[in-house]
């Protein structure tokens, strides 16, 4: 059997924003990508067998459906780290409150011998880190600057390139999980 | 004659910082680059006439070749955008004070047919764009996060991917400058 990683699939500006201060993703939607480009979300979401992600980033997803009139997209359970409440809704969501360390093996188990996509915000996919649950980040960084935003990352860490290229608009990335910076 | 180009030549985190909340580089200074490799030093500065810096990093120049007992490194004439008061020095530093567009005439000037290296930091690159001059970003990007830190470009603005490698640790990216986002 596989062993689940944890995985932070996400798109963020050459700055290092996933989002600008107001939640946005306008920057976003205008690039363009490659149909079975690289680093691609079509081949990254069958190895995925369960979703995390916190509650801007799940609230922003159900406003985007709403908008859109898309239906729910994901097959695989998905879990919101969240103190707020929402809708119950008729597809699989699963509402947790409190540290990733104490969900983790449930949701290990629920991704069977699939990964987890740590689909974000930044501070989510650092604790995944801060308990040595993260093995990669994937991103695709978008030609654009904002200055200002919802950061990728916060926290001090290293990393290791161990893949790069092109996929339309963006450079796509992905880079090992080191650990957090000594000092 | 070729035409002078803007070229913001730098290195920042993957979360898009120039320098710690402190001005280190220490973050910097432990990864490894490849001789000859891709977007390296050695080729750019060989294109450059002039170089243009802002008073934070000078004086993190001057710091640094203080404490390794360096020479100053640049032939080229070095224009540094300040309102402090520095020691003269013995070699082409020349102290300018107010707007980018009051100085470029001579900056161009000076750099004869090469290129204006836009050193940094972040608000000095885009004082420069928001007049027009400059033309491309070449960024190396280390593998590491830092959460906060000195900004890369403080500018809601748009870029194109013209070129990528690897050098090293660093993921190399050359973008044109396109414009400020609109909106």
């Amino acid at each position: 059997m596989a062993t689940t990683r944890g995985l932070y699939f996400t798109a963020m500006t050459l700055d290092g924003f996933l989002a600008d201060e107001h939640d946005s993703l306008d920057w976003l939607f205008e690039q363009q990508t490659e149909e079975g480009g690289p680093a691609g979300y079509e081949e990254f979401i069958k190895g995925v067998g369960a979703i995390t992600m916190g509650a801007t980033t799940y609230q922003w997803v159900r406003d985007h459906l709403e908008r859109s009139g898309e239906p729910w997209p994901y097959e695989q359970p998905c879990w919101v780290f969240t103190h707020r409440d929402f809708e119950p809704v008729d597809h699989d969501v699963r509402f947790v409150a409190g540290a990733v360390e104490d969900h983790y093996a449930a949701i290990a188990e629920s991704a069977g011998d699939r990964d987890i996509w740590v689909c974000g915000g930044g501070d989510l996919a650092g604790q995944f880190a801060d308990i040595g649950r993260l093995q990669q980040v994937i991103v695709a960084i978008a030609p654009v600057t904002l200055g200002a935003g919802r950061p990728l990352f916060p926290r001090q860490h290293d990393f290791k390139l161990v893949e790069l290229g092109r996929n339309g608009d963006f450079l796509t990335a992905t880079y090992d999980v080191v650990g957090p910076r000594p000092g």
